[in-house]
């Protein structure tokens, strides 16, 4: 293991992490909170240290994958630790284990707080904790990838540890170039809807707040109402905004090209529209009882539906009140989550497309045994890797999860909430059901449940394999 | 696919239960109840019908894979509409649906029940029930090919498709031998477990009844209170066969051939010895308070998580009442189950072995993309073919759950209710959490649900591919 290329790369998302730290500086000059001088303290400090930390490049630049799953699990712990403390050293959030909790929630764009009062925050905490979804959402290391001439392959691998999905797809053959490209759609999208939010009358910190979230399909509101009580024109805006963002950025990319045929004839995307229209469909079905109510129903569904599949957790209703039908389905969205290649979390819609495939493929090797079947995705045959890490990811996934909800059920509540905390942490949403419903929050969980759950999160974010790698002895031994 | 061959097969089951009927009836006479004659009629029926279908031998003998699953997930569908005419005939339960369920609850060894009061039922009704765990424990082909002389390497498919786990291993090249051997051990340990109950001054009809649930794991209690009435010692009895029938009947045969060392070394046995035990510990840590309870607790813990592990259902003490985590502990062992190659069900500990292999394997590809890894049980290299199916087998489990729990959540049920059916039927167990826990039932399910749930009772049996196989529309067509 080439451990000082990983200190280096360390180095330089602590000089990021510095540098973003500013914009809350900002905001705290706009309002005159005194909070702003923690931000610009643990910036100056941050940048510091990353500068020491990048003062000398490492000679060996010897980079394999795991070098990049390692400084990919390495940096975004880093970074949660830098990041939590303006909320501990304000006291706006007394608890250091909170602290921690609410940031790594913000950086994973998970979105579960455990604040009860979010309003009684001041407006340069309000701005971290949104911004961190943005940063969150597309990757600190994309980012770093974009801006820093790095030299040889090991690009390709930090971008393919932190980057969602089962197989990464590099749109042009440079990674520098795929990364800017990534960012620029990112940045143009999240623009886009701040203006419209802003045409819609909303204060522009709100918008600001709100858009960072939902472009990262973070969720964390400034509201204590999250999104409730805007208007319906607000709301449309972000029922829409959420879903682009859960669209794999492939697409907008072959848009971009002028390729639009090649763009809706990805599988992908045409299961997420589908399966989002089933679910509003049967939702809307399941809890309208007269004609009335049907449009007003219908928006309302059509936002939560959104904001859980994407895997946001912006909530304009409580949908912990509906039928138990509509409650189970959209516990079953949460696993599914949005599309691989975009800011969203979940299992992603790829990978069920293909173990729908892996099934289809097992009933026919019973029917004919000695027949060749390929998995194909998009016309192309899936490789053998991507569909053993596939497999492997949802063994994983399932030990994970169990091994999780046994910590977790130390704290007596209920199966419900114990169950659906662990669903909404590890796929990256903010609310499940019962006590940590919309309404609800993860404060009265034991601290023990919280370091369970900050580990789902990062797990969930980064898709299982850098974190795992932390715990296996094999890491640690000189290679 | 060869339909007459499959007709054949079907001819034969019919004609077994047709035989089996005649034991029932022997119960009605030595108790003079008129639904004997229920039984004998049904008797008749079925060898009569069974007759005319094996009356002519197929010429074409062609018997691949296909035709094994199919005939297998048609045996059991075959079998268990036959066996709930008794139940309905009789008016003993009066629904024609709760007696398929029940029945099919019965030859999947579940044990799950629609009946609010047991005792409620005749003898031979009762003895029926539990019998017919005792024909799906080892399983209605397995035992027609211990007894026929059949023709050609259709054997072995038959075998495969009925037989759990994710290898079935012939413990002799003969399929015939290995059935019969299979069959040997299965009736001299019944024949044991009722000796030893007799001894310990159970009537001989309980002891019947209690051994056939406890060695198919099925777990059909003849009173409403479940094996909670017995003695301790005839509770210590069910204790140790229930976890003996859930043991790999590799480990007996071992153990005949005077291999002890070699019985002892198979790494799924001591998987699911130290599950056994730790499980045991953990959850009377949690429930225990004094001291003095200690004992006492240990003994209800024993029963309690042999009951689960292997999937029999069978209680002393309802667990639904533990603390959470016993509970959650409780269901991530119905999960687990028991182990392949045994009567119990869930996705057995071989399964999971190779799943937390699967998961390292993996991580050491991460750290050594070049080097070659090759999964080994039992210090054999595990054939592709194996893992591939194994991992088939996890996605279409974990999409079928989801599924299932979906159309459940219809009937309004809370989640821990509706989660634990799903799970309490798949997995061949019995009772759940809440509603459906020790000292409920699963009558209040609408018919929909039941029928769901008869289909995830007899997929979990078959493990899933041969029920889904029913499915697929290339199986119905002409090849």
């Amino acid at each position: 293991m080439n451990f000082a290329i990983i200190r280096y790369i360390l180095g330089w998302v602590l000089t990021f992490e510095g540098g973003f730290m500013l914009l809350p500086c900002i905001v705290a000059l706009c309002y005159q909170e005194k909070s702003g001088f923690i931000f610009l303290l643990c910036a100056l400090a941050a940048g510091l240290a990353g500068r020491l930390l990048t003062g000398k490049k490492p000679k060996n630049t010897v980079f394999y994958a795991r070098e990049g799953y390692l400084a990919c699990a390495m940096s975004w712990i880093l970074l949660s630790l830098v990041g939590a403390i303006p909320f501990y050293a304000s006291r706006e959030i007394p608890s250091l284990t909170d602290a921690l909790f609410e940031i790594i929630s913000g950086f994973t764009t998970t979105g579960s707080s455990i604040l009860t009062d979010v309003e009684a925050l001041s407006h340069c905490m309000l701005f971290w904790r949104s911004f961190s979804h943005w940063i969150g959402g597309m990757g600190v290391l994309v980012f770093l990838l974009a801006i820093l001439p790095m030299a040889g392959g090991q690009n390709m691998h930090l971008m393919k540890a932190e980057s969602p999905g089962p197989s990464v797809g590099k749109l042009v053959p440079n990674v520098r170039k795929t990364a800017s490209l990534l960012y620029g759609i990112y940045l143009a999208m999240t623009f886009v809807q701040i203006l419209l939010l802003l045409l819609g009358g909303m204060p522009l910190f709100d918008a600001l707040c709100i858009s960072f979230g939902t472009a990262g399909t973070g969720g964390f509101g400034i509201k204590n109402s999250s999104i409730g009580e805007y208007s319906t024109y607000i709301q449309a805006v972000v029922t829409i905004f959420m879903f682009l963002f859960g669209v794999n950025f492939n697409f907008y990319y072959l848009l971009l090209l002028r390729k639009p045929k090649d763009a809706f004839r990805m599988e992908e995307v045409r299961g997420y529209v589908l399966l989002y229209m089933a679910a509003v469909f049967l939702i809307t079905l399941n809890i309208t009882g007269s004609f009335e109510e049907l449009g007003k129903n219908l928006h309302h569904v059509a936002f939560s539906v959104s904001s859980i599949m994407t895997t946001t957790g912006y909530g304009t209703v409580d949908f912990n009140l509906w039928p138990q039908f509509s409650r189970v389905l959209m516990v079953a969205l949460m696993f599914v989550g949005a599309c691989a290649g975009s800011t969203g979390g979940g299992m992603k819609v790829s990978r069920f497309i293909m173990y729908g495939k892996a099934v289809k493929k097992e009933l026919a090797f019973l029917l004919h045994p000695r027949s060749i079947k390929v998995v194909r995705v998009d016309d192309k045959a899936l490789e053998h890797e991507t569909v053993r890490t596939t497999n492997a990811f949802l063994i994983a996934y399932v030990l994970v999860f169990l091994l999780s909800l046994l910590i977790l059920s130390l704290d007596g509540f209920d199966l419900e909430t114990s169950f659906t905390a662990i669903a909404a942490t590890i796929n990256n949403i903010g609310p499940g059901l019962g006590e940590v419903g919309v309404s609800g929050n993860f404060s009265a969980f034991s601290p023990l449940s919280k370091f369970v759950m900050m580990f789902d999160m990062l797990a969930g974010r980064l898709e299982l394999f850098p974190l795992l790698l932390l715990f296996y002895p094999a890491t640690w031994r000189k290679h």
